[in-house]
């Protein structure tokens, strides 16, 4: 057995599975479901707990929403999880993300890993005034 | 010799990083240096490159200031750089976040490094809708 | 040239090589070589190295079979290795291991980098308890 | 501000805080609370998640209660968060790891971050076989 | 959209980018430009920005190009960069890696990350003869 | 028990653990033994097997002894081992790495990861010329 398992379709999904597809698309104000939720539908306790997750850490909070998906993007792409860049990648736009900002947050991204590692193998020691 | 360098001050440090100290100073209106500056300092081509490149990356352009340490901080948090996270921690509450939007953010980094376990484990094919 | 090698086949291998194959068929038990041994059977010295180490790490010890091919698929998982998901899926699948087991290692695998993150951000001094 | 920040002791808390240490205390049957919850407080609502994740993921399954300690254990190790090995160590020890077990636990660690990079940067396919 | 951008062919690229293709070409004595410049076109700055690190950082030194392209390699093949191990391990055998150099690279990669990882969970002091 | 186990002093070895004590000093030429070894000592099994393998690896073969050591440092750098850099830094320098050529090779380390964040994250298509 391969390691990439079938999606679950919402026409054979149980009723506690489809409670939960339901839900995402009203949250989202999408009429499908993509594929990651359709692949934890194997496991409904699972989809149901990064469902809740998903819906509470990434809802209205005190960042506002395009913020939170550059924040989810920006961590993906360092990460190297191409479907959650493609995904959260189409989030950011949809929620206004311009190419020119997309550029701008990978360069960044690359910025960091590159900075963070001079600044772990030096061993810099924290400056009294950040603490 | 350790893996520990000792940060170059101003008063030793040669007119050349001097010079670029002046730059850090100025273009960040403060009158101090931290330390990973004063540290890369032991090399001042890798001192002026790195300037170079946070002041172009982190300078003006099409994501606001604040969005743009959070981005930073957000990546260090989850690469686990220590200094990283004081320092660019610093920076972003300069420039505004409060305590609520930090623990907001690292709510979205530990949570987007979970899910990102479970899309590549599972080996989720990307949307049609993505491409 | 690319990045990936040509398997060499058991037909085409050196005595030297064979000899490994046939320990690694005799020791799983399989009429078989997998594509991680054939790949490496360009470097003999590699080869017989990496099975050596194995063997000795997964065979016989303190924990149980089972649990030594959980361990090993969830770091693969946490990894990211899509090869090595797929090859210890398998070994965990022919000793025993369920979809039920294997949905709740994924929730472990990624809610450990969910927490790991936070922990490590948030710099969590160790309790004199743990000591 | 520092990257650290202050735990919360019940003492001090807020009656919705000491609920969830109530809970974590009742849960584990014991009579104190570690640092990463305290630390977590700080932010109630992330506090409340994590736990109710960590619950029903580390709470009774399919797996028995040590191979999920063992599993938290070794991401915790490939991950190199110095707490989180300390406090699921402790964990594991409780729940009847020897030391013997934790040496197997950490070689097996050790081979498969080994592995991996062989396998990724050998662009190993996949065999049918595992398909 | 997808995370994958078109590469910019020259002869559609703007008189920037033909700028800097053309000095890719004369600095490497090739006549042709591979797709991560033609990628990055799509944002001149940070075209004009990288191509000015790796010039300087992979150009002449204190470290001879064959030792300086391995260590790019390596930590390519370490974070499992597949287009990165391509086009690096094609720079390395240009520059005279040899096939049994690169297995001997690939074993040292392996086995640091073997090694780190214990260091890292036993958390070894650092002894004092290193300091 | 803490995550930290105290190292094993020869004095206090088995004899067995004192044969490769005395293998380790006798390869490298020193009159100690790093703390590394030392806390592998409490499994004598994982000793012997990670002291043959490092032999192995980092002993004569068609990559001169400085480069592997550069290697070696180069991939700890990356992946933010404090020891292993402090060790192998050490090392190093004792097979002649001078202060340039460490700072040249931390700018390598730091800008390999920066470019292996913006190939992943734009999913750059491998040349044809690569493979």
């Amino acid at each position: 057995m391969s390691a990439r398992r079938q999606p679950v379709e919402y026409s054979e999904a149980t009723p506690e599975v489809r409670e939960i597809y339901d839900d995402i698309m009203a949250t989202r104000k999408t009429d499908w479901v993509n594929n990651f939720w359709k692949v934890l539908a194997h496991d409904p306790r699972t989809l149901r707990r990064i469902w809740t997750n998903i819906k509470e850490v990434m809802g209205p909070g005190t960042l506002d929403p395009l913020t939170k998906e550059l924040l989810y993007l920006a961590v993906s792409a360092s990460n190297g999880c191409r479907y959650c860049i493609a995904s959260h990648g189409a989030a950011a736009r949809n929620k206004g993300m311009t190419e020119a900002q997309y550029s701008e947050l990978l360069a960044i991204v690359g910025l960091v890993n590159e900075t963070n590692r001079l600044v772990i193998a030096l061993d810099v020691a924290v400056d009294p005034q950040f603490l």
